[in-house]
C-alpha cells in the first residue's frame, strides 16, 4: 500500500476530499468504475468528501448550457444510488456558491498567463473543441483551484492526466500563503490508476463517442445498445484482441468488469458461440451488475424532493464553508472592511 | 449639447451609471477635475450612480494589497466631502459582493483569449508593470463587464482610452442575450473630454509620478509639495510653455483650474515676479479652492462610523442587486436549481 493510502487508512479524519465532474450527460459505467466506486470507498473509510457538479465548466468549450438541470439531477440520483450519503458527503454546484467563485479573483492574480497556457489539459480540450480558446477554458484550472481550496480540501483523486491541475492548485495555495499568511493547505493528489474503461467500440467509454452504457438505462435499453455494437464478421472464435477486434474487446471488457472476471476468461467461456452469444452474455452481466443500483435509483427518482433536498443541503453547506473561507481571505488581504 | 447628454438631461431616471476606481492611493486634484466633479454633476441631475472601489484590481499588476483599507476609507471621505450622497449613490467594493464576482464565470465563456489580448489598456498596463502578464490583468476587462452589468448599468463615463472596455462589455451583454435570452442592456459610453490634468512637473497628474496634490493634504502640506516643484532658472518672465517649461506650466495649469482662469491669464498676472511668486499664487489658489472640501472632509473623518456606515450600506445594496441579477442569470442559463 503506497504511503498516502496508508496515511488515509490510519487517520481518515485528517483528510478532506474534493472531487466531481461536469454535468454534461448521464453517468455511465466508465464513471462508475473510474471514480464513483472510489468515492463510495473513501466515504466509507471515513474521509469527508465534497463532490462538485461543475456546471459552469460545461460552457468552457460550447455555446449552450442546455440540459444542465437534467444532467445535475441524474448525476445526483446516481451518486445516491451508488451509496454516497449526504450526511457525510457534500454534493453541490458551482453556480450556487458565489463565495467560492469569488476566490477566482485573488487566485487569478497569483498565476501568469504563461502558466495557464502551459496546462496540458487546457491545450488538449482546446484542440478537441475546434474553437477559439475561450477565457473560461483558459482560466478553468484557477477555478478548479477555488473548488479545492474553498473547503481547504487536502486530497484530490485524479487520473494521471489531471496531475497538472493539482500542481497548479498547490502553487496557488503556496503563493497565497507566502503573500498573505498561512491560509490554505497544499493538497495532495491521490492518483487513481484505474485502467481506462473501454466503451462498446473498444475506445475509451465516453458520452461523446456514443459508446457508453448509462447507469440509468433500463435493461431493454442496455440490451439494445449492446445489440447495436459493431463486432466483426469472424464468427468462428471469440478472442480478446483490442487492436484488431475493438468491438469484441469492448464487450469482453465490459462483461468482465461487471462480473469480476477477466476479458480473456469471458472469451474462453463464449468460445465459438459467436458475437450474438457474447452480446447476450454482456447484456446479462451488465444488467445483473446494475440491478441493485437501478432499483435504488428508481426508488429515489420516485420522490423528486430527495434530489432537491440533497442539492439544497449540499449547496447550503458549501456556501457556509466558502463564506467562512472568504472572510478569512479578506482579512488576510487587508480587506476586512468587506466583512461588515 | 451632444445627443447622449441631451437624453440624460431630458430623462435622467432612464440611466444608471457605473463608475469607480482602484483604491491605490489618495485621490488628488486630477481625480477631482477628471471624474469626481462629473459624478457629483450626474448625481445632482438625477441619474442613479454606482461607484465601485475596485479593490481586487489593485492586485492586477502587483504582489501586495497593502494599504488598501486606508485607501478605501480615504476615497470614501473624498466622495462624501465632494458632495456624493449615499442616499442616491451606491459606494461599494469588489471584495464584498460575491454575486457580482460570480458573473465573471459565465462572462469569461463569452469572450475569446484573443479578444482579451487585443485590449489596448491591458497591453499598456502590462507593459508598464514590467512583469509577466497575470491571469487577473488579462481578464480584468471581463471583471469590469461584471461591474457594469451586475446592476444593469447603461451609462459608463470613460476617457477615450477606456472605450474598448465599454465595447467589450457591450459584446458580452449582446452575446449573453443572444444565447440565453434578453437580460442585460448594452451600456453606452459617456466620453468625458476633460483635458488631461497636469501634475506639478507638467506630466499627467498621477500618484505614481509623485506630482499630485491630494485632496486630503493640509494647507501646509500643499504649500510644501508646491514649493518642492522644479521650475527653471529663467527668473525673468513667467510664461505658459508646456514643452520647454513643464514645471512652470504645471503650476500655471493647477492654479488656473483652481481659480477658473486660464494658464495664460495666470502667467500674465505673475509677470516678472518669478517662480517663488507663482508658487505662492498656486498654493493660495489650491488651498482656497479646496478649503470647503477639506473642512467637510475633516468633519466627516472625525466620526469613523460615517465611512463605515456608507460602505456597509453600499455593499449591502450592491449585494441585493447582484443577487437578484445572479438569480435571473441562473434561470436564463437553465441553472434555476441553484436558486433554491
Amino acid at each position: 500500500m503506497p504511503d498516502l493510502e496508508r496515511r488515509i487508512a490510519n487517520d481518515p479524519t485528517r483528510f478532506r476530499v474534493l472531487t466531481g465532474e461536469r454535468p454534461k450527460g448521464l453517468l455511465h459505467l466508465g464513471h462508475y468504475f473510474g471514480t464513483l466506486r472510489e468515492r463510495v470507498h473513501l466515504q466509507r473509510s471515513g474521509v469527508e468528501t465534497f463532490i462538485i457538479l461543475a456546471d459552469y465548466q460545461v460552457i468552457t468549450d460550447r455555446d449552450t448550457s442546455a440540459h444542465v438541470a437534467d444532467n445535475v439531477r441524474n448525476a445526483i440520483l446516481d451518486y445516491l444510488a451508488a451509496g454516497l450519503d449526504t450526511e457525510t458527503t457534500t454534493i453541490f454546484t458551482h453556480s450556487a456558491v458565489p463565495a467560492l467563485n469569488q476566490l477566482m479573483l485573488p487566485f487569478l492574480s497569483l498565476v501568469t498567463e504563461a502558466e495557464l497556457h502551459r496546462n496540458p489539459t487546457v491545450k488538449a480540450e482546446h484542440a478537441a473543441s475546434g474553437r477559439a480558446l475561450s477565457g473560461l477554458l483558459l482560466t478553468y484550472p484557477v477555478h478548479q483551484a477555488a473548488d479545492i481550496l474553498f473547503c481547504k480540501g487536502n486530497l484530490v483523486p485524479v487520473g494521471k492526466d489531471n496531475l497538472p491541475h493539482v500542481e497548479l492548485t498547490r502553487t496557488i495555495a503556496r503563493r497565497f500563503n507566502e503573500r498573505y499568511g498561512d491560509t490554505f493547505p497544499e493538497p495532495e493528489a491521490l492518483v487513481t490508476d484505474t485502467p481506462e474503461i473501454p466503451g462498446l467500440d473498444g475506445r475509451k467509454m465516453s458520452r461523446s463517442y456514443g459508446n457508453a452504457i448509462a447507469l440509468s438505462m433500463t435493461e431493454d435499453e442496455t440490451a439494445d445498445v449492446i445489440r447495436r455494437t459493431r463486432t466483426d464478421s469472424n464468427r468462428t472464435m471469440i478472442t480478446y484482441d483490442p487492436v484488431n477486434r475493438p468491438g469484441i474487446a469492448g464487450l469482453l471488457s465490459t462483461a468482465a468488469l461487471c462480473s469480476s472476471s477477466s476479458p480473456q476468461a469471458v472469451a474462453a467461456q463464449i468460445g465459438d458461440q459467436g458475437g450474438g452469444a457474447l452480446k447476450r452474455y454482456a447484456t446479462d452481466a451488465v444488467n445483473t451488475f446494475l440491478a441493485d443500483h437501478r432499483a435504488r435509483r428508481a426508488e429515489l427518482a420516485a420522490d423528486p424532493a430527495i434530489v432537491t433536498n440533497a442539492l439544497h443541503a449540499g449547496n447550503e453547506r458549501a456556501n457556509q464553508i466558502s463564506e467562512a473561507t472568504l472572510r478569512e481571505v479578506r482579512e488576510r488581504m487587508g480587506m476586512g472592511y468587506a466583512n461588515l
